[in-house]
């Protein structure tokens, strides 16, 4: 496939860096690979497994030549990041990042862009409870959305060709404004991974059961919770972080919704349960149909052995 | 295999009677399964498919002459299938169930039985978001739990043959008390699912994106929760009205402990979000460790298409 870029520099190799390194490769990309983690203990991993072509021990040499440099850091570390790599900036080049917020990012780390350079944003939706540079794998954007977001004034044609690069990488592309992206994602990732962080905590917080008993009998449900409460720490703190105002406004929504179902179980409002538990099911469908996840009886999840 | 029962009937055909004729099979059972569903279309389908040796028009024709009696259906409907039954029981008979809540089960079931048969309360914790008579599969409780709950006085023997029965299916089992069983199951279980619902409703009922764009974006964290969602209304409203107890008090720390993410997230706190976040993720690592959830790094599960 031809490559929208002759080289590129990945900031960070955890899950997602990672993961592009290997879908570039599996697609056949022939330019160069290079790539900087803060951690020298990251690096090294980096190098022995051969992540990407040449680890750099600073985030400047690696970006510096680069046509496409990737910030694949926590959305918290990104202004820092631009500001380390500004000096070096081949001019045409295009910055880009992979975080799960816009708006914060955006303001992190525009100002310190020279003007000759492209900036746009973009958020590959994929993702597993795994981190670090052990974790990567080449199909993890296959059939997953990758959003590109960019501000006004960006040259329509840097942005095809982040979105271009992305559809390289096996994901499906669609581009969005900055404020719909987070109220969005605030909706269909952030907070529920919020909820699932906080009822995996109130499980483990209940003294009547032991801990070893929650975790021993962890039905479906609760199951899926802690997959997704496994999720890295720092990424999801920087997420909410900056995303404040949107992950406020649906969680206001949510405990009047739960306020609502509580009080029908305390009525014992069947009727209303029922109701609200049909509505549910059809929204599932049509997740379904839309081919965004399996419909295999099993979950379609590999049984535990 | 021997068997624990000579011949079995199973009142109520959706996915777990399914599942468990269907595993009774594969584990070379010789004896009779004779079913009913109060649905005349199930039924049908149930001759069609031959999910059971005989499909009977009524509960008590099922019922009649079997070893075990396995109540499988919604919790709400226990006690008229038990007032259904209860003449035509065989002396020494044992009457089960597959409840997701015991405590209301056992009031609605117990006072109609016959002194001379056993009753043995059980609550396989296995299922998909599927139901009805073609939803079954025969690998549905492999390596599940079956938490057996019976109550004082009954026979250690009779005990012993359900759980073993459940071995037979696939299942583990355990022995627990009922009022344990139902706090248990409201946290690992119940509140997970009351939680699924109200995230997928919220999302559903967000008008400044729309439905299909929610769905068309379901990250892993939302589409884990439509997962969850989509399981039988019907099943879950007897459970919500059922546990009303142990599922209030549950929601009550829930709320709790999201109001004070909610306040960190607002106050911008990031080492409380950053804290509580790393703790759950210990958890699942409990869960992995226990065997019951696959640690595969694409979450283990089949790719859409």
């Amino acid at each position: 496939m031809a490559a929208p870029y002759e080289r590129i520099a990945l900031i960070g190799l955890g899950l997602i860096a990672g993961s592009m390194s290997l879908a570039l490769r599996r697609a056949g990309y022939e330019g160069e690979i290079t790539g900087h983690a803060r951690s020298a203990e990251t690096r090294e991993i980096a190098r022995e497994i051969g992540l990407v072509d040449r680890v750099c021990d600073s985030a400047a040499e690696a970006a510096r030549d680069a046509d496409l440099v990737v910030l694949c850091v926590p959305v918290g570390a990104m202004g820092s990041v631009a500001r380390e790599i500004a000096a070096v900036l081949k001019p045409g080049a295009t910055v880009s990042d992979v975080g799960s917020v816009k708006a914060a990012v955006f303001e992190a780390v525009a100002p310190h862009l020279p003007e000759n350079v492209h900036f746009v944003p973009a958020h590959p939706m994929a993702g597993t409870e795994h981190s670090g540079p052990r974790s990567g794998f080449a199909e993890l954007f296959d059939n997953r959305w990758c959003l590109i977001v960019p501000t006004e004034g960006t040259e329509a044609q840097a942005v095809e060709r982040v979105a271009a690069f992305w559809r390289m990488l096996g994901a499906n592309t669609e581009v969005m404004e900055v404020e719909h992206h987070d109220l969005l994602c605030a909706i269909v990732s952030h907070i529920p991974h919020l909820i699932a962080y906080t009822m995996v905590g109130v499980a483990d917080d209940f003294r009547r059961v032991s801990e070893q008993e929650v975790i021993k009998f962890s039905a479906a449900g609760f199951r899926d919770f802690t997959r997704i409460a496994a999720s890295d720490p720092t990424m999801w703190r920087d997420v909410f972080l900056n995303n404040k105002e949107a992950t406020l406004e649906i969680l206001g929504r949510f405990t009047e919704e739960l306020f609502a179902l509580q009080r029908a179980i305390r009525t014992g409002d069947g009727e209303q349960l029922f109701d609200y538990f049909s509505h549910t099911r059809s929204i599932r469908r049509g997740i379904i149909e839309a081919g965004q996840d399996t419909d295999a009886p099993d979950f379609g999840r590999v049984k535990p052995k």
